[in-house]
């Protein structure tokens, strides 16, 4: 028996979001029509309003309200470091380390050319004349260790390994709390073959 | 920094369903924004349609579009058995089994006293109503094995036992694909006690 069009609906929309499953789609959706209505129409609204709000920073191609983002127009940021992430998100994620204090690039998308993302989807000509602009000392992949990603990773340096910029990736290895029992092999060969000394 | 009051307030409002923490939150947010803006506004509309139509059936206390729901007027299904549910949503998950031909009847809350939820809360009256009207020969009470879940199952036995109706729960035990390593000891202990011959 179908329960509801509207619901079906609602569930499948968000069955359509990354790493949410019919289960966790269908939780969301009772939940919205179980809670005091205004919620659920409050979280309407600022759909509306966010998605509306949102383009592409014309120069670090991050999803920002304003162009330039606040990133690229901060006067407390250093131009010598330049950090290219694979989707805006990742910017608010190594944000939260409160670390790094130089500039962003958002490619878009890994490399993936079966899947139809050669270079000029990812924005290579845009990094390049970001990269031109700023003058980075150094140039941060901060990509994960995925087969696209190291794609990527060396697509990039080949592309940038001449113009005398310091290219460097984040490390990889066995997660902190992870457990040598549940890590995949390939990052256990990763992490055994760049072991390093203890002192 | 402060990436967007809006995208911050939409982040907020996911992490405010069940089982969503701040970084799936975030995960979800920055999907709708990154997404073709269609989706998103699509989503926003289905919210609101779905949530202004939903009101609660007068019979069951189910969340539905109609009142009385499908599941209350279907001709297709016996009086005999009433399945007494925590929530809506259970409806969905045990509908998934293709099984229960009977009617239901939504308590809306298990008994918390604590929190609240005493026996008004979670519509006795209107349980003791409906199987006046439908006569069951079974209650099936399909209540979470929680501390509160028992709770409200004892009360209910208390209230039922002496109709002449046939007051059941779900068994309970090891769930299969479970592991007795990874099982609570109240999982275990009362698996060993209701341990039951092979054949
Ligand atoms: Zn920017
Ligand atoms: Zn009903």
């Amino acid at each position: 028996m179908l329960f509801s069009e509207n619901l079906e609906k609602l569930i499948q929309s968000f069955n359509r979001f990354p790493g949410i499953g019919r289960k966790t789609a269908q939780r969301l959706a009772w939940y919205l029509v179980a809670q005091d209505k205004n919620f659920a129409l409050n979280l309407a609204e600022t759909i509306k309003t966010t998605v509306e709000s949102f383009k592409t920073c014309s120069q670090c191609n991050m999803l920002s309200e304003s162009d330039p983002c606040p990133f690229c127009i901060s006067p407390d940021r250093s131009d010598s470091y330049l950090c290219v992430v694979e989707n805006s998100s990742d910017i608010q994620i190594l944000e939260g380390m409160n670390e790094f204090k130089g500039r962003y690039f958002v490619l878009g998308h890994l490399l993936s050319p079966l899947d139809g993302y050669g270079p000029e989807q990812i924005n290579t000509a845009m990094l390049l004349e970001r990269i031109e602009n700023l003058h980075p000392s150094e140039v941060i992949l901060a990509l994960k260790p995925s087969a696209e990603g190291e794609a990527t990773i060396h697509y990039l340096w080949e592309l940038l390994k001449d113009k005398g910029i310091s290219i460097t990736r984040l490390s990889t290895g066995i997660p902190f709390g992870g457990d040598l029992e549940y890590s995949n092999l390939n990052t256990l060969a990763n992490a055994w073959k760049r072991r390093y000394t203890v002192q």
